[in-house]
């Protein structure tokens, strides 16, 4: 397959899981900010493809029509664009932005700032989070998926913490809050003032308080999840860490699931699960799930309060952008799954 | 006034703030750790004052009766005998622990894992959070206090960010949710396994999910400040910085403020105090407070989901806890209040 | 007094440090980044101060004038350029960048990257580290200089590590190794990409090596100290942290002075400093000294490889910019020295 | 093979190489911290070996004599004892500690505090860095060798740093200079005050100035490869990060190989080696290197000043310690070399 946007970070990682996976055949890989040269120049990977030339992004859909897949690694505007195309020359897709993530195309001005250019895609694009699938409106998942959305890495986070509690009916779905931080990683690979180390180091500080597009993605999977109509608060928050997201959210108990049942249902939902790990809610840390492909989940139910919180860790640029990219990509062509190693 | 437990990184501050104010003394500092040797071997202050010798934890008494107030940042159930002790000298006590915070005796079994020895101060207690006189049942404030509780570093950023709301009816009492994220300082000096940095750097995690001890004292004094039953989920995590808090909360608009008028309810609310600030939510960082005796807040109110966020951030060493130990002391003995620069 | 560029990091040190100090006077401030606004809306200083309106850089002679000294916080390439301006006009100067800090003419281009446009000023700067007088041509000091060439942030580390060795010809002045470490704030308030987080956080670096502008400095500092043609190989690093520099010096001793008394001549060179520590190598921490004005040194001679070594430490916003700023002011208008406090 | 004392930090690293490297059978690991649990619950390894039970240090030789070699990631005094146990038994042994790195028997008292129980071994253990055979006395290399000792972290980042110019005669090898950082992983799993994250965060200080046990390590490799005395000034540093280390060198040019050569001399003296990189110095980072098998080198000889700078950079826990040991173990059975992925 083919990685357009293999400068940015995921495209980077995405660039060595596909490199190592032996069932995966990486043919070309697109980006301006490298064009010319070699993609061994710039990250570490297996010879073979260490000597791929990088080529510009106006090459985009020719590099990509030698492969299978595409992945991209574009902001959502451009994919926006650029998918539409590829679909057109036969090339299956597997988008990381949230260009095709959001069912209602009225939602791209509002959240994304533009108005989306092939919202006929919208129904067609698979939601792909594997451990997840009601997040989903393609009963077949990826399997026979031409466009697939590979979700947020907040979103991510957010909807394996919170399905579980909404399919069950455990939780008033009405008023769900979350809580996430992530390390700068996840902002990508910006030359900004807000991202400089003067700014980010010993601080913290929420950022689109309201606003952030993860809602939308977030509360659509939940909706379809628990066929009810979710309701989510997200406040998102920079950390001072390169690598790693954790979210912490909270719900009220419908009183439905006996508070003792709630952790046994968090057990039982994701038990096949090769990349979830349910654990004590204080062992979710971000250094349990860095630089791998898991997420670590952890519940705790507050009787006394009627109240329940979940924590939930993964690697913002793994199981929260590339891995995840992966899991998917292999899907859709009956590969292996990513090792859960 | 003296300082029991200077050694501490709040002792520490405290020594460092009233050897800088023009009207406060310091006759005596306290602490195992530096016993025998001079205060200014260990912190930077001026000559006056460096040149005090450290007395043992067994002299606290007698250290203590020599002046008038008495700051003890000594651990709760330290505080808890030596406070009773010392009121019996006459010597008058702000106390930086959880010791004298909570009304209820029974909760200090539950919370803080002791019996409490003098029960019957509990009654007695100023809780001193400055801008948030309801949160106390003391008309007259610390003013005719002979013993002072100085909030906790999380209840302090927690309080100021829901009492307004709470006070107003603008929010149900009944489920308010806090995520708190602090840095290193606050978790004190010691040398445990969870405070390396191996441990901390590059990471997160919540800790006490459910059962840490400033629960029942945001609780108590919201339900005071409301004159409701307040019930506040609060989840902790450990920030991978020294110095800085900031505490996320939300809640369910009840519909009686109009969303609108939200974020004026604050100002109005804070315009008297001179050490809180109300900015827009992103503008509340810990880099705007670290270091300073400020407190800085934000709000945003969500129409369509019905709920607020606040993001209250304030520097745990200061105005978390020996800043506004400060602010107590000096309303305690009419000295000018800490100076707003 | 007035200081030109104060939107800077140093500048905004010199802002708040001025308007804390008694008997000094901030009449104007200058900088395009806060042009129009309040000088208390960017930075936490007495309401005094706050109050200032921020001039244009276009502005800066008309408001330096209404002073009696000026602070240039600005590039060297600016300072050249204003300094003698000012001068003209009749306000005395103090100067934090390199402009004037080098004797020689022919150093600019070959250091700095320009032609300086003042070279007769050079001959009459005086070079303001106050404790080593020997640094400069002038024998007065800062007393009756119109214009002082503030040290850059490693040189004073540098000099201060070496200069007692030299002037007391207990090494070899021809072979000096000085490793460089500092902080990022020192990198001065600039939107480029390896000032960005990820790319300074955990992570490490020589940079310039081999032609960094503090080398010239350095060695002229040295050669005048101890009457020799000093060379020094240095090499700054760029460490992961905000504030704080600290250098390792290296150099073979000439057997002049017996190992056992290099430390007491360290101890006799600055017993009279106030503001320079001399404590064992170890005990030389960045810690020690942020935010605070002093410099930290500590010596250890090995006599098995005739070497000795010296860590030097100081903030380099502070003791490396502002605060030894400030020492030269108050020299230069008679006021008192800043408090060693 | 086996590895004895798993549960440290260098232990866990060669855990996980040993476990993906295919030719490579774990069949034992040692650690009083995890005993009685399965090396899977602490560690991410495939499956077969996640459910090998870890076995307390006094089963260490019982196990360690199931595999053909032992892995000790013990500290010096117990490698000491343990070693000459394990090689009575007939299994070869590669240690990570420094018991066994240093000729001369006087040496341990001195560097390490203890008296060496097996001074016999001395002789003949190999001093185990493939890129640098001269730092060896042992021809073949680990082939033959019953014992390796696995180079420290530093003097690995040293001695490829300064062998070419010592083998060259390049420089004077009387006095050579180490300027030496290392992230907190490098001085091990221990809970110790100096080791805490309000100790290390925002910090930097050299210790064990002039007595760090590396130094006679690195004279000794440099004497052997220069046929030559060596001396080496070396100073570590504290970093506060993670991982990676980076050493300066510093060194005086003796004028028999020209400058404008030098950087020449170390692009071909270490062409044949995989993992080592020669590039320019600025572009020896931390970053480039941490998580990798990788050595960075680059070099810039000042012939203005006659001296010579080199900046070494690689994981401490990698090509420092686990990485570096599973070369030496590879060469030592005749597997595939590591895999410079």
């Amino acid at each position: 397959m083919s990685i357009v946007g293999v400068s940015g970070f995921a495209g980077s990682e995405l660039a060595r899981l596909v490199a190592e996976h032996a069932s995966l055949s990486l043919v070309g890989v697109v980006a301006d900010r490298w064009k010319g040269s070699k993609l061994g120049e710039h990250v570490r990977v297996p010879a073979s493809v260490a000597k791929l030339s990088v080529a510009p992004m106006s090459e985009a859909v020719n590099v990509a029509r030698q492969g299978e897949v595409a992945l991209l690694a574009t902001p959502a505007e451009v994919s926006a664009r650029l998918a539409p195309e590829l679909l057109a020359h036969g090339v299956r897709v597997v988008d990381l932005s949230g260009a095709f993530r959001l069912e209602d195309p009225a939602a791209y001005p509002r959240w994304y700032g533009f108005d989306h250019p092939a919202p006929e895609l919208l129904a067609e694009a698979h939601y792909g989070l594997p451990e997840v699938a009601s997040a989903s409106t393609r009963a077949g998942g990826a399997r026979d998926a031409r466009l697939v959305a590979n979700p947020g890495c907040y979103a991510t986070a957010a909807i394996l913490a919170l399905a579980p509690l909404v399919e069950a009916g455990a939780i008033d779905p009405g008023s769900m809050y979350v809580d996430g931080k992530s390390g700068v990683s996840g902002a990508g690979r910006k030359v900004e003032e807000r991202l400089l180390f003067m700014e980010v180091d010993e601080n913290l500080s929420a950022y689109r308080v309201g606003n952030h597009q993860h809602t939308p993605e977030i509360e659509q999977a939940l909706s379809r999840a628990g066929r009810v109509r979710a309701s989510v608060t997200f406040v998102p928050h920079l950390l001072p860490v390169r690598r790693g997201l954790l979210v912490t959210a909270f719900a009220r108990l419908s009183g439905k699931v006996p508070h003792a049942e709630v952790e046994a249902l968090f057990r039982r939902a994701y038990a096949p699960a090769d990349l979830v790990e349910v654990r004590a809610p204080e062992d979710v840390t971000l250094a349990q799930v860095a630089y791998t492909p898991y997420a670590r989940l952890g519940v705790r139910a507050d009787a006394e309060r009627g109240s329940v919180v979940v924590t939930s860790a993964l690697d913002n640029l793994l199981k929260g952008a590339a891995s995840q990219a992966l899991q998917n990509l292999c899907a859709m062509i009956g590969a292996p799954p990513l090792s859960s190693h």
